[in-house]
Parts: structure tokens; C-alpha cells; sequence
């Protein structure tokens, strides 16, 4: 999208003033980064002396000084302390927009109201970006560009304060998306905590296997259960903080898991095999709806290259797409451990396909396949 | 691993009598060009002439002449005609070793025994090796490399038989691994199927979830659902096959998902959060156990490059790494949608990783991170 670049040079003066970030974890130091690298005023504050010191140190921001008047207060704390925090940042800068990114909206946004916090300056939001690996040492700049950047408004909402909060989204390549909490909330159910509770329950199955069971183990249970190797600190206040959404896709899921085990004990049943071609099915059409499928965009074609794993050999390869005009969207290397080539998938855009096979096969290269195959 | 090219080499003339390999899908062709390569004599035999003709055109093998004395049979055909075929080639090669790669081993073995077919030569085995892409057009030779290779002998199998098969398998760069049918089973269950149905059904609870909920999806979804893209067909075949084992582990992950909702039901329940607490943390318990963490190769060490948007970037940047005599053992570019530039992530060994930082930054490029930071 080339209107974030202008967005973001449109609206680098919003953030002129001081921003103050109250955690200094990965979300946290990683703005503290991002807007500290554009030149704002960043003071941080952490309960931990040492990871706001490591924070500090890296770069993130500054220490608080008593006459700090932040224009935007961003709490990047854990969940089940946001809403005492947001209310206390609210109560100490009175001139400030407060928001917050925890990966819950709804619960603290009813702990304030029911504590009759004025929330016309506090505008929840939720950076969908993040590592498995958490901590100031973790925090990167570039972990929101092009991820989505929930905001929440209120009725009582100021546009200039939205605009403000939208702006810090785009000041980091984010992209604001506006939902309301609940929306916010089932949506990430679906899509974040339900998969984290799925991931987590079963790789918590492989805890006790044999170890001849874990040997067989390949690539497609190490994707499942990658996210199992999340904190369960966190998680445990994430999923107690969005229970009755996640519960409710959970439910499901057990009701499916139920459908797909009483087929496979009773296959002779009617319709049994059909059941369970029909979850397979409905699975490819599920992630078939997922945006950036995990190594190959659809909007793209993909072709696969055989490469000499001898260095200089991808340069020589990108040196002749180069020439060709092909544009290399995306890339995928396969190294095979002793094998003497590797296979580089290479994403182009449709037009670009014919051009750059014929093209790297008159140059001598071997094609060993393209993805539509 | 260097015992397996000794013991390549050692096994070399254990196959240089005739291969036949009856189906020339994935597996079959795969096997097929990593034995032609190898000079061995590779028939091939499939019952769709079009998937024969790519493979033979492809060089997995040749197509089988009315003398052929294979002293090895390949049976790589689905699970539900493994059984039918293997008794055919048995009975019209009896001089050969009848082997197959079938995902599911008791079931085969049953059906055999229940004909009172003489199982004396024949071995199940299983190469735990596969893509998500089928087909001779996806054939690679290098997909057993270092991958286990289930050997299942019975009471009647002769040494020098099983070390034909065994010797197949370390032939392609894989480890033979002894096992009973029925412990392979319970171990594909929890390893490979039920991971399976589980990322089928969380896949498809997205089949029809709203266009923003799945806007919100991140990279732990898509790797949680990765393998929901298989095909309906084979999956079918597979969880028929090995029903009550995959049925063992889905109903105790039922149990558990049960657990866990009730937990998040009723929070004010004594336990309820150390429940969800212990999920995950067994979780994390079970992941850390898997062989061969996914996203990193831990042989390597990774930098992440900054690099521009635009053709012949990739070109400068790998043609710098060839000048500092860096090579690039992996690699993954992410490429958000609308920034400007893309990740490059790059696996080095690692004592390139210092040379390639200081080597690329002196060259102006922007090194975001390294995966040890």
C-alpha cells in the first residue's frame, strides 16, 4: 500500500509530542523503538528496573522525568493489570489520550466503565504482531509493518484523539482496522486463542510419548504445535480474560472432534466416511481463507528453482531475474541437509511467470517445478 | 550424519539388481530418482499411464519389460490397495522382496494374513517423508534425507531380507528404524494423524467465519492449520485405516479440551486457572520434546536483512554475501503487503553470522535482527 508511506510522512507531527509507554516487554519496547528511530520523544516505564534499564539500553526510550506531559500514553502491560494502569495513567496526565495494547478489549474496557472511569480520552487498541519470544531483548521495530492494528472507539471517542491513536498504528507500518470489543474479541477467540488452546493441548499429548513416537515425529506436528511453546503466564490471563468468546469456539471444536471420532469408530455407519472427508474438506476451504498462507501468496505464482548450494549461486540466480524484470515477491529456500542443491520457491507475479521460466531456462537453469503444476 | 554416506556407500551393491516400484506418485517417483541417480535399474509401474510417462520422462525409472526379475518390489500405492497390491507382486515375483511405504502398517499386514497370503518376503515399511504437494511432478530424490524409516519385520522374515529393505532406506539418506506394525500406528496416530484432524477442524471453524475475524489472523493460525491444506482423499484412507489408535488419541484430547472449557466456564472454581495454566505448560512441555524446532534450524544461526522493494536488491544483497564467502544454508523472505521493503531471513553457519553482520552493515545494508538476540 503506497498511502501508508504518505500516512506515515502525513502524520509523523502527531507524534511530535512525548509518548510515554508504561511496559517495556516485547509490544512495548518495540514502539518504544520504531518511534524512538522517527525521532519522538519516547519515555518508558516498567515496574522491573532491569528490563526497563535492558529497554533503555537498546534504545527504546528514556526514563521518566517529573515534569514528563505525554501527548499519548501507550500501557503495555500484562492483561489483567491494563485496566488498573490505563486508569491510573488517565488520572495522572489529564491533558493525555491513554490507550492500550493488550490482546483482550473487552474485560478491561468493562472494569473501567464499572468503576465509572470517564473514558472519553481512553481508546483501546490491540497490535495483532508479536515473537514467541517475549521481553525487551526480544523487541524489534519492524514487528507491526503491515499487520493489523485493532482500535476500539467509544461513543464518548474525540476524532482527533482516534486520529491520534490511528496514527501511532501508522507511524509503524501497521494497519488501523476499527471493531468494537466484542467484535475484537470473537474475532481473536477464532483466530488466536482458540488455535494457542488447540496447539498447547496437543503437544501437551506428546508430553508423555515414547520416545520411538516423537522420533517419527515431521513437519506438519511441528507446525501444529509450534505456538505451544508459548508462556503460560500470559495465557492463562488471555484466555480467562476472552472466556465466554474462546469457550464458545471450543465448544464447537468438541462437537466436531466428537462428529469426526464416533465416524471412525463406527465406520460402517452411514455417511461415516463422508463425515470425515467433509472435515478434511471443510479444513483445505478454511485455510484456504487464510490471508498469506504460510509459504506461498495466491495473488502470486510460484516457481521452483534447482540451485548448486555453492555460494554465489543465488546471487547469479537473482542477477538474471533482475535482467529478466521479474520481481521477486517472495522466496522460499529448501536445503536439504547433504543434499548437493537446494530448490528456491520463488514467488512472481502472474504476468511474470512465463517470462521468467523461459527466461532461466535459456540461461541454463533447472525448473523443477511451479506450484500450479 | 556421517554414517549414513558410509553407510550409503557400504549398502551401494545390496541394490544393483533390478528396483521395481509399483506407483509412481510422491513417494514412488521420489525413490525412483534417488535410485536412478544412484545407477540403479528402476521399473516403473502405475495405473495411470499419464503419472507413469512424467515419471519415466522425469528419470525416476524406465517402464518394466516382460523379463524383468526385480529382487525388490516398491509398492507405494494408497493405503486402501496396499494390501491387494502387495499380494499381487508377491505372487508374481517370488523370487523378490516385496516391501511397501504405506502411512499405516497393521491394517495392510491383516488383510494379508487374513488371506493366508505367505508374508515370508514381504516387510511393511514406512519412509515418514512426504510434501504437501502430490504427484510425480513433486518428486525430489532428497525427501528421505535424515528422515526416519519404519521397518516393520514379522517372525518369518529372513535377516537378508530385512537388510534389502533396511538397506533401501539408508540407500536414500534415511534411518531404518525397527518397529512393530502396531507401534508404528499408535505413533503415526499421535504424531502425524491426529495433528491432522486437528488442524482440519480448527481450519475449518474458519471456513465461515467473518472476512474481519480473519483479517486478524497472524502467523500462529497458519502454522497451527498448515497441514488442513492435505488432500481429503488420502486423509480419509489414512484415518480409516488406523481408526482405533487415532480414535485413543482424539477421545484423551477431548477429555482434555473439555477441561480446559470448563475451566474457562467457571473460573471462580477451585483450580480452574491452574488447569488452563497446566495445559499450556505441558504444552510447552510436549513441543520442547519434538526433534528439530520448526523456524529455526539450530545448526545455523539467522540474520534478518532489510531489503527494498524492488527488482535486483535480492541480487545485490546474496551477491555480497557470495563476496564475503558467506553461504546461505536457509532462507525466508516475508513480505508484508503494502511495506516497502521485505525480511530477508537468513540461516548462516554460525561462524559466519559475526563476518556476515559486519560484512553486510559496512555495505550499507539494515541487519533488523538476529535470531539470538
Amino acid at each position: 500500500m503506497s498511502d501508508t508511506s504518505t500516512a506515515q510522512g502525513g502524520r509523523a507531527s502527531r507524534l511530535s509530542g512525548t509518548v510515554r509507554i508504561v511496559g517495556a516487554g516485547l509490544l512495548g519496547a518495540s514502539i518504544g523503538h520504531a518511534l524512538s528511530a522517527k525521532g519522538v520523544d519516547v519515555v518508558l516505564s516498567d515496574t522491573s528496573p532491569g528490563q526497563l534499564r535492558l529497554a533503555v539500553d537498546y534504545g527504546a526510550g528514556r526514563i521518566e522525568r517529573a515534569d514528563d506531559a505525554p501527548s499519548l500514553v501507550v500501557v503495555a502491560v500484562p492483561p489483567d493489570v491494563t485496566a488498573d494502569v490505563v486508569e491510573a495513567e488517565l488520572a495522572r496526565f489529564p491533558e493525555a489520550v491513554v490507550t492500550d495494547v493488550a490482546s483482550v478489549k473487552l474485560e478491561p474496557y468493562l472494569v473501567l466503565r464499572g468503576r465509572g472511569v470517564d473514558l472519553s480520552r481512553y481508546i483501546g487498541s490491540h497490535p495483532l504482531a508479536g515473537r514467541e519470544r517475549g521481553g525487551a531483548i526480544s523487541a524489534r521495530a519492524d514487528i507491526f509493518i503491515g499487520r493489523p492494528w485493532v482500535v476500539c472507539r467509544d461513543g464518548e471517542t474525540r476524532p482527533a484523539d482516534l486520529a491520534l491513536v490511528e496514527g501511532l498504528a501508522l507511524e509503524l507500518g501497521a494497519t488501523p482496522l476499527e471493531m468494537t470489543p466484542e467484535e475484537h474479541d470473537r474475532s481473536v477467540a477464532l483466530t488466536s486463542h482458540v488455535p494457542q488452546v488447540v496447539a498447547s493441548l496437543l503437544a501437551a499429548r506428546l508430553a508423555d510419548a515414547e520416545d520411538s513416537a516423537l522420533r517419527l515425529a515431521g513437519q506438519g506436528v511441528r507446525d501444529t504445535t509450534r505456538i505451544a511453546a508459548s508462556a503460560p503466564e500470559l495465557w492463562v490471563q488471555i484466555l480467562g480474560a476472552n472466556a465466554a468468546p474462546v469457550v464458545e469456539v471450543l465448544d464447537a471444536l468438541a462437537a466436531d472432534l466428537a462428529r469426526v471420532s464416533d465416524a471412525l469408530r463406527d465406520p460402517e455407519r452411514g455417511g461415516a466416511r463422508r463425515t470425515v472427508a467433509e472435515a478434511i474438506r471443510l479444513g483445505n476451504e478454511g485455510v484456504e481463507r487464510l490471508p498469506g498462507k504460510h509459504g506461498q501468496n495466491r495473488r502470486f505464482e510460484q516457481l521452483v528453482v534447482m540451485v548448486d548450494d555453492t555460494p554465489g549461486q543465488l546471487a547469479r540466480l537473482f542477477g538474471e531475474l533482475g535482467e529478466l524484470d521479474v520481481n521477486v515477491e517472495d522466496l522460499r529456500l529448501e536445503h536439504s541437509p547433504g543434499a548437493q542443491f537446494g530448490l528456491a520457491e520463488i514467488s512472481v507475479a502472474p504476468a511474470s511467470l512465463r517470462g521468467a521460466i523461459e527466461g532461466l531456462e535459456a540461461r541454463g537453469w533447472r525448473i523443477a517445478g511451479t506450484t500450479n503444476d
